[in-house]
């Protein structure tokens, strides 16, 4: 019954637009639906991915599934790495093993670097999503963006929306990406520009709507979109490798096929090969160089049938051809392909882009800050990973409990990541497509083994900021230590230990413990109190202080913006439930006690438990207290007493509005 | 359009029916469905459990829920238990925690005795049912059997359907459970008779069909229509123990409220405390003892409003009056309940029923065979061991691939654990209604410490048999041991180990790799074949005997009823793919190799392995044959020959339908 002539433009406010939904955009949404921010979740094509794609996951990752609860759906699904081996020729011509090593780093995460294709992951996140936000945060698509503006006048004002973004929506028809299995033969997975590059066709206005929103991300890929808008180049390396990728059933006598394989060939080229789920394998096959200077605009990938001025010979690259370079490069052994899920081929710069954001406001992540290749097996773990850093700042801010200043620590700490990544990337490639007496295996594993700790994303080490106490200007491969946990680095995510249970004597790992709920944490080390007479009185004081209606702690958890954790190292038989302060043991208003916030450090007949003040490097007698950031990574160190929690207080003030830290 | 006067009887013919959808009728279909046989399931109350019941489930029940792919499901959901607490009266006569011990045995299984409610258990079943079946088996409610005939002529016809039984179908709200919460306020959880206390009504035939069976499963319980049918009596001890149970979500300041506790008082009584899911606990309480002589029809529960001679003042029987009872008994703690999720009170006596099948063609299991006190938490795990021991035999007798003769094997075996588990009840039974000062507290854990390894589930013993090749008139409480591995028993589940798999170099549990289905195994213990010569000739030459085609392999290997393991000790170092016998690394019509039957007992960077020889007792430079049953029994050890092999084969022939052992 409206009127249909001269339509009105629908206009929507909303605090967060996030542009895209690949790995970047589903993990912000998670976060924000976790944290119950109202989202506009948006993409340009009709369908999700189906196969092919990004398909490594690294450790680091799986520990945050784990803490938004679906790691299992994840273990039960995915291909790990256990070994690798590395192939070379022999004195005839002919690839043989010439060593085999641990995959990853052993101990340094529960979980192995592990793959899956990118369609999986994107629906364990999806569902995810869907249980956080009730189903209110859901990708709408085919939604093109148009146009995107700052109103600076706006831009510093916390109840403002300052950005308006114009979407249309599109006809299904015109938003399918092209899928090999899907709709075309062609599996090159095309980046899909929508009308984008024809504006001319969106004039009507009739499928237009406005959306005004506090902040805009724009996780929309090499090609973004978002980046363009905001004038950010991209910049990076003038040398481009074209590889192509296979994913194959393969019928074969290699006798490696299902561990990961580096395989350098006299005169071939060289394969990188990646066991995956279901019998299926993936082979990375680096087909040829070509030189090339970037465009700054990380334009680079050479999809069939577009205009641009790709360097490459796209009729070589079809599914035929790169087979038959992966089964020369694979003599002696056989290659045949009992059923091919998906083939591309691509050629891509190392680039970074050159700012993550504007004002504040508008920020970029994911492939739309960072390009590389595939080899490490990084770009949807840093894509992930930079959402992860991100969108929680974003929430405490939108909701008002923190100042828009911890912002800006966003691009300080993942423009680390991605140049740091680059780097390695750029090593990794240079190695890979050198000829084999160009340089030894040895040198070639030396760079895969030191970068083996770099790709499991746990040595990922933040600098100093707001949200990082430690002294400014610290190396980021050094990691920094307080004298209290002298292996505990300030900056760095905390590393995953086992403990008991207090209340019912359950080992855990205390991962599983903090699970992602937007809130910090006070870890407090307590030490042996039983023994140590001062450190009871320490508990005891701290509990006092803590328990008074007018400590920071009670507004802090009101605002779900602190939990605590008392983990204590005396022997069990030793301990009393009552000896904890109730502040550890607190009755919500029906009485109901909750049991599960102290923690001992102790043996459990169950589980190796017992070492974590060891791991830590905190001492049993002196103890301390570990803040934890929402993401997990360890903010601050201080001292196990009244005055350690009021630093902690004073410097939670630092960024917390209206935090007056009680004396 | 059918004619709607003078109903003809609905006939069907099953392989199966199973009468009776408690935890023993739903462990037997999910085998029935795992297995592929038409299986007619059937249940007289018209909805399913909700909560309370029983709750406990051992480690071997959730190992054999592994074997089922749904263990993960289970391990989200339950309490587990690590540590027990036992309390006595001081000089005071108020309780006070004298000891702590690990709850269950550390170390004999990956998993930890936990309780949930049966309904989610129930369900677990269910969905797995669901799944193998493809929805084919399904519970059909309100079904209630009113007569059972087997037809003698037909007894020993492999082809008959020699079981004739007539089933009403009831209206639903006559078949309602009375339920706690659901319907009524009472939470008697009452043994439902539908219209079998009233037959009269059931004659206008109207709603009855008729199912013709080649076998029948009574799984209904303590009441069993189905043993009433067979003229089975169920005989047991004269004393009764009068039980209250509650399952509250409490307020409390009792210290131990997560653990499981034994709380002896001083004069009112004792109460066992298990800890469940979502902070829920459940207390049994001892209320008092009566004597009363059993009437050998197992028919002893109290539920309110029958016409039973019950020996109870039922009036006392309130949820009020229990919970009054505990909180006696908890003093000096207090004992407040926030809310009250289920109660119900029963006397119960110790009994097993005196035959557990008829003619081999209807059998009985769970509580139809059983009951005893809840103090053991074993009654819905022998019921489910119960079917998982009965029904994979079944399957191969209507599959026409064993001789019938095995199914005398399941009275043999479960009447041996019924009879431990009811001395074992009757003992605990009375240590635990024993005043304090009667007995020490060092006699009652000796005895809860003894019960420990047998209430896990895995130290069940079967004896010598068709299934089970050792000498007969071994003593089940002395595992018996072949010398080619010391301490690998006979009769007794697989110990879990850990391996490595050879083609991915991925660390695993064995459990994982026998799953459930319906196959014996062969694992060949081959030794350090690569460092002893004599054994990699005998590992070739098994591979050569197995690979003729006239082998009886290839027949066992068609009909499902055989797979292969190979498990070798040699350092990987020293170990190629190829030095497997390809009848090791089968490949399929597609040339696809199974790359998941060759394993080692290796040490792994990723997990502690290389132990598994030794925790079998099996020499590295010997090694060993090992046949497991398809319920994971060990079944038999023969040397790691071609003799070897052939003996097995022999062996097998004495209950495979048609098998020639070969040459």
């Amino acid at each position: 019954m409206t009127a249909p002539v001269l339509p009105l433009l629908k206009e929507s406010k909303v605090d967060v637009l996030i542009i895209g939904a690949g790995p970047a955009g589903y993990m912000a949404a998670l976060w924000l639906a976790r944290l119950g921010i109202k989202t506009k979740f948006i993409d340009k094509r009709s369908t999700k991915i189906f196969t092919g794609q990004a398909d490594g996951l690294q450790p680091r990752v799986l520990e945050v599934f784990e803490t938004f609860g679906f790691v299992d759906r994840a273990l039960k699904e995915v291909a790990v790495g256990y070994e690798a081996c590395f192939y070379e020729p022999d004195e005839n011509g002919r690839i043989r093993r010439v060593d085999k090593l641990p995959e990853g780093v052993p101990g340094i995460s529960r979980f192995n670097g592990s793959v899956i294709h990118q369609g999986r992951i994107e629906t364990w996140l999806s569902d995810a999503i869907d249980e956080f936000s009730g189903g209110a945060i859901r990708v709408q698509r085919p939604l093109l963006p148009e146009s995107l503006e700052i109103d600076a006048a706006d831009a510093d004002s916390p109840t403002a929306y300052p950005v308006r973004v114009v979407l249309k929506k599109l006809e299904d028809d015109n938003a399918a990406p092209e899928q090999y299995g899907h709709k075309v033969q062609n599996g090159l997975y095309r980046q899909f520009d929508g009308d984008q590059t024809n504006p001319a066709k969106s004039d009507t206005g009739e499928h237009q709507e406005v959306v005004r929103a506090k902040y805009v991300l724009g996780c929309d890929g090499a090609h973004s979109w978002v980046r363009q808008q905001l004038g950010i180049e991209h910049r990076g390396e003038t040398t481009d490798y074209v590889w192509g990728v296979l994913d194959i059933t393969p019928v074969t006598d290699f006798p490696d096929i299902r561990k990961r394989c580096s395989i350098h060939s006299q005169n071939d080229g060289s394969i990188m090969l990646i066991p995956r789920e279901n019998g299926i394998v993936r082979l990375y096959i680096q087909l040829r160089q070509v030189d090339h200077h970037g465009d700054g605009n990380g334009d680079d990938s050479v999809p069939a049938g577009e205009k641009k001025s790709a360097r490459v010979d796209r009729s070589k690259l079809t599914a035929e051809h790169i087979l038959a370079t992966a089964q020369k490069i694979f003599q002696p052994y056989s290659l045949e392909v009992a059923e091919m899920h998906w083939f591309t081929a691509y050629q891509i710069g190392q680039r970074v882009a050159t700012a993550f954001q504007k004002d504040q406001r508008v920020f970029i992540a994911g492939d739309a800050c960072h390009t590389h290749s595939p080899k490490a097996g990084q770009g949807m773990n840093v894509s992930m990973m930079d959402t992860f850093n991100l969108a929680w700042k974003i929430g405490y801010v939108v909701k008002g409990l923190a100042r828009p200043s911890i912002l800006a620590t966003y691009e300080l700490e993942r423009r680390a990541v991605a140049e740091d990544l680059i780097a390695y990337d750029l090593k990794l490639s240079r190695l890979f497509s050198s000829k084999p007496g160009d340089i030894s295996t040895n040198d070639f594993r030396r760079v895969i083994d030191k970068g083996s700790a770099f790709t499991t994303g746990c040595t990922v080490n933040y600098d100093a900021s707001l949200l990082v106490d430690k002294p400014a200007g610290q190396p980021r491969d050094v990691p920094y230590h307080s004298a209290l946990a002298t292996k505990l680095a300030i900056g760095m995510r905390l590393p995953d230990v086992r403990l008991v249970m207090q209340s019912d004597a359950r080992p855990l790992f205390i991962n599983q413990q903090l699970p992602s709920t937007g809130e910090f944490r006070l870890l407090i080390f307590i030490g042996d109190y039983a023994q140590v007479p001062p450190l009871k009185k320490q508990m005891d004081d701290i509990g006092e202080y803590l328990a008074r209606p007018e400590n920071s702690l009670q507004r802090l958890r009101a605002d779900s913006i602190l939990q605590l954790m008392l983990i204590h190292a005396s022997p069990q038989s030793k301990v009393e439930w009552d000896d904890f302060p109730l502040v550890f043991r607190p009755r919500d208003k029906r009485g109901l006690m909750n049991y599960w916030l102290v923690f001992g450090d102790t043996p459990s007949p169950h589980a190796q438990t017992g070492d974590a003040y060891e791991q830590y490097g905190i001492q049993r007698d002196v103890g301390a207290v570990v803040v934890l950031r929402p993401d997990g990574y360890v903010a601050k160190v201080a001292e196990p007493t009244v005055k350690g929690v009021k630093d902690i207080w004073e410097w939670l003030a630092g960024f917390i509005v209206d935090l007056k830290p009680s004396i």
